[in-house]
């Protein structure tokens, strides 16, 4: 039995997985900026080479990473509109996921505006923002027609981002309503 | 005559101005990262202890950096909304301000979003978001109730993110029809 740990350690499959998380960890302390092979390598506790040899470039560890991160936002979200019965569950779902999901997670919060940031600096990271969108409209469109669903997946958008850099946020409640005079 | 510009350039009344300016192009440029006092003052082209003498942390000249930027954006809306003679022309304003204003300029929405960052991070700025978000209500304001005038402040901000991170952005009159869903 001892034998599969040391064997998985000599191989370790979790190294690739190691250098995505310390990146999202650099860059939620630090920002993208505080992003390189070495303070990769040193948070992940990996040999410098490791960063080279699992990714091509520092903007392919930075699409990787970001990709998680939207991934890990979008399966909570596919999972709230899979869960509501019905159209008006599904709004009250789209307001619970913008107060408790999103605004609720502060490092969560400044990873998806460091990842906007970079998508427009760099345009080859739209490819993370785009897929990201599209899985977000496609759960939404279990509950509404396509034009509908991209159009409050940017009032979701907005609504976060002014909550979150306001010294008077909105309220859940003054949330909801907002969202439901978009879809009376 | 010539003692003017003589005694112009001794006081540099324009120093802090340019301390300003030179801030935005390094945020532009660099992000909210590049910009020290020694990157400042090199930019501006004046001796490193201005930056001290006229702002009082790099904190401080980034949150007037940021307040030139979010002045001079509101000021363009303002004068649109200003501009239109009614509701229904006021909705078209919105729509091209987005499209022209918003969209149109990339190094102020580089400004924008290096803003949102920052103010995530630092709760300070957040008054800086705050003013703009208010000034930018007021001017919907002159066309639309207060809580309208808020929840269509957040579906332009969501708009325009989305168009800009995204590799198959909203047309003008896909822009236009979402503001007409939430305005009918």
């Amino acid at each position: 039995m001892e034998a599969t740990p040391r064997r998985a350690r000599r191989h370790d499959p979790d190294r690739r997985d190691r250098l995505i998380e310390a990146t999202l960890g650099i860059i939620a302390d630090h920002g993208v900026a505080g992003v390189s092979h070495r303070s990769v390598a040193r948070a992940a506790d990996v040999p410098l080479g490791s960063t080279t040899y699992h990714f091509t470039s520092l903007d392919d560890l930075l699409a990787e990473a970001f990709t998680r991160h939207g991934d890990s936002i979008a399966r909570v979200f596919e999972e709230r509109m899979r869960a509501a019965p019905d159209r008006e569950a599904a709004i009250d779902s789209v307001a619970e996921h913008i107060s408790a999901d999103l605004l609720g997670a502060s490092p969560d919060l400044v990873l998806s505006v460091e990842l906007y940031v970079a998508a427009a600096r760099t345009p080859a990271l739209r490819t993370v923002t785009q897929a990201w969108m599209r899985r977000s409209r496609q759960a939404l469109e279990r509950h509404f027609d396509p034009t509908t669903a991209r159009e409050i997946d940017a009032l979701i958008e907005g609504l976060v981002l002014h909550s979150a850099l306001s010294t008077d946020p909105m309220t859940p409640a003054q949330i909801r309503a907002a969202l439901h005079r978009f879809l009376p």
